[in-house]
């Protein structure tokens, strides 16, 4: 066998070594985006935006050369030879061939200016709307925001293909996704979400206190958090930044930001519990060895994916009332005014419509992507201005969340995804909770036919502090899938089914009438 | 004159442009750097090395490359016709070139493949040393720096200057140094810093109470005094590492670290002020543009004079007498147990030899850098092996300084130099006592010819609180030259006399005087 290996394996290896240089490159500039946003002094802006330039050219350099695709095509011959020995790991080369062709033929077709052009302006666009939202001065942005666009319309023309423009850019984050797909996943929630809304505002009329925790308190119980989910001190660091996110930075280098926001005291809480889903999916990911890192099949498969691992953690776990049975003390014991575990779980579930995404309750969350994604679709193909997106926004969230930003700040400013041009990223969050919704019950199932007792096995889990047997599902279940399958795939498989919103619906409506009867 | 510049400027301009891509990789790799020793998980030191070394290759690749030479060479053409018209500027340009030659034909010579080797090897040799260190463990260590010892040798060996190991690989530190010129300078310490110790020693037998400061006020005691010393927050950056650092990440990004130690009220906040000492001296080089930023004469001249600037701000001001009757207060409202700034004073000033260079009195720092320059000396080209690096150390503590490391953690493992492959670069500390002290004479006169009364009008402007005055005189004295005189040029031109051990010994003795008085 060894033999064998190190007989036909040589071009797949010279291959592998390309692709881990480009991952070099890749991580490298992930360290400057992750400085950028944790530690660096706002001034180092514009030196950032020529490291990350000159980066992003040589990355695209790399990623369209004929270099590469003779490695590609080389590989490919190679593999050829071996299918007829019937390897079982060619299924599993072949895709990846196929997907790095796919990229490359992407690559292939964008202009290098345009490449550089984009990354500048996606670090002046970042420093300019935080400049923009420190001072409520939305005309500062939106020039930036109007280049964006621009670019972004003109990448979509260079790559050509047959989809709409936000089609096209949408696909790096949610593969094979159409706005015909999106439109029957969306349209049940556009008419149902509301009316849930109105529910629980008719009955739910008690004002839940309010009440805050210093910043020490709220650290302290991260740390609580993550040590409970096991968290390995020696593959991951946290920061604070503007805008929580996790990265991976290399093969043992997870990192997760989080931020305190004062008057909210489980903003932080969240955050964390939310930016370790995506990161234990990372960390949960096929990484064979060092090379496998940069192989395709070693890769998250959507974003939508990625966001249902979050929001698994955050809102099925952190957010359920088992969690706060077990975690109320912990609360009340940095100071929070809590008689029970029930007056946690009201306060972590206020069913109040807001004007924040981050901070909105899974009933109202689905809304505000909703008007993110009409308004995106309108900014790059329906001819919506960058002027009228303040007015569109405000007029939106008056119909459709009966609530009015007092300043542009908290209203079309308030998220990061559009000054680094990232057009296409929101409606994973909504997929992300359909899918977590529906990879669920599917894990509820698992855990039942496993023999655990209960009518919500989950729910048990937790109340037990037993949160490994959740993760441990994941781990078999989902994560190492990697790009072996797409979004949807990857939930027909897990759960027999097409992804619906009907399990989102249901859990909506089952914690609805808990919470309702608290 | 602009017509004149846009002809004659071309070559010059390519080379610009040219060294503007290295320095943004050289940025970049800095930025690593920074990550590395701030925010990195332990377990992300292998992918770290990949990165590194990834990049040395490649600045290695420009630094060395037949481009880059006909760069300097089409430059030089286009400078000799512009010196026949006088340009003032021509002699900046020259130096500019010969100092971009001496360093190309010094990577010239250098193999790739033992600058990736190196490159790797210290990014080891830092993680192995942390380990060790953490442990009280220097056999897992010395494997390591037994191999970066072999691999710099190799690299004195290929860079073949008329000079011996040790000199050649401290030139990139302390350009034209040479081992007899070090003798010279620093041989009356040896003999005159242990009398001093003993003096010190025989009269001051009282022992001074024993206290700590919380986390919480230390740090906010650095923020006090950097924002008396007007650091504005839009260009730098705070963080923690286990070594304190400054380093400069782009023409407006300066970052410095800083650490607590229990039981060392003032480590975090000398450290502070020397770092800041560190990153004023880069604030204030020559950054007429970005541009520049990358060629030499915007550079720090040598590690001796960035250390005079630290240790200006960290033992001239921070530890002065004046100092500590303007800031005794804070300190004291933060807990510390004094009655008034005497107590500060002395605190501060404590002439106790201890085993710890970092945190070493004014009087002993000299002989831990002796120890350590005979030891780097001895290791690269007398002989000495590195498994005997523990029992060396010790004995010379011993004779030297009476004070034996209970163990190899606070024994040789206690700096992080060697651990990175930077032999030739502890002497630069020493001299930079040498340097800040006849700088501060020169300060001194500028300052009584300039209108200040007293005696000593830095420790007027001191007490005053009036630092920008000593800033202003250095930046105009001293930061601006760059590159365009070396250390002892800078030193007599700013003084009128040759480096000297003198001022410095006159300044100890001053000082011992006036604490023994007190």
């Amino acid at each position: 066998m060894i033999g064998k290996k190190s007989l036909t394996s040589t071009s797949w290896q010279k291959l592998g070594g390309y692709l881990r240089e480009t991952q070099i490159l890749g991580s490298i500039h992930s360290t400057l985006y992750w400085d950028q946003n944790t530690s660096m002094p706002s001034n180092g802006a514009a030196w950032r935006g020529e490291e990350l330039s000159f980066l992003a050219k040589w990355l695209h350099a790399r990623q369209s050369s004929t270099e590469f695709e003779d490695l590609i095509k080389e590989a490919r011959e190679e593999i050829q030879i071996e299918a007829l020995e019937a390897d079982t790991d060619i299924k599993k080369k072949i895709t990846n061939l196929d997907l790095l062709e796919l990229e490359l033929s992407r690559q292939k077709k964008l202009d290098a200016k345009l490449v550089v052009h984009l990354a500048k302006a996606q670090t002046e666009g970042y420093s300019l709307w935080k400049e923009a939202k420190e001072n409520n001065d939305y005309k500062r942005f939106a020039p930036a925001l109007k280049k964006l666009v621009h670019l972004r319309v003109e990448q979509a023309n260079q790559l050509n293909e047959s989809r709409s423009c936000w089609e096209t850019l949408a696909q790096p984050f949610e593969p094979d996704l159409t706005i015909k797909r999106l439109n029957e996943l969306f349209d049940p929630l556009r008419t149902r979400l509301p009316e849930l809304i109105a529910k629980a505002n008719e009955v739910s009329s008690k004002k839940l206190p309010k009440w805050d925790l210093d910043q020490k308190s709220q650290q302290k119980l991260c740390e609580i958090l993550l040590n409970q989910w096991g968290r390995n001190q020696k593959i991951t660091s946290l920061a604070k930044s503007p805008h929580p996110f996790s990265i991976t930075l290399g093969p043992q280098d997870f990192r997760l930001t989080t931020r305190i926001v004062e008057g909210q005291p489980f903003s932080c809480f969240l955050a964390t519990a939310h930016e370790w889903g995506h990161s234990l999916y990372e960390q949960g990911l096929p990484l064979e060895n060092h090379q496998w890192f940069a192989w395709p099949l070693g890769q998250a498969t959507s974003m939508g994916v990625h966001e249902s691992q979050s929001l698994f953690w955050e809102n099925r776990v952190a957010r359920s009332k088992d969690f706060s049975e077990r975690f109320w003390t912990y609360f009340a014991n940095e100071g929070a005014p809590l008689k029970n575990s029930s007056d946690l779980w009201q306060a972590m579930n206020p069913l109040i419509p807001g004007l924040n995404r981050v901070e909105a309750d899974e009933l109202s969350y689905g809304l505000h992507i909703l008007i993110r994604t009409d308004l995106e679709i309108a900014l790059l193909q329906e001819g919506l201005d960058v002027w009228d997106l303040p007015r569109e926004w405000n007029k939106r969230y008056k119909d459709l969340l009966g609530v009015s930003p007092k300043n542009d700040s908290e209203g079309c400013l308030q998220d990061v995804h559009w000054s680094e041009g990232s057009f296409g990223y929101f409606p994973s969050y909504l997929l992300g909770h359909l899918i977590s919704a529906q990879l669920s019950e599917a894990m509820a199932s698992s855990l039942t036919q496993k023999g655990f007792k209960g009518e919500d096995p989950i729910g048990e889990c937790i109340k037990e502090g037993n949160e490994k047997e959740l993760l441990k599902w994941l781990r078999n279940e989902v994560h190492h899938y990697g790009r072996q399958v797409n979004a949807e795939q990857l939930v027909k498989k897990v759960s027999g089914s097409d992804l619906s919103s009907i399990p989102f619906l249901n859990y909506l409506e089952n914690k609805l009438k808990m919470l309702m009867t608290t």
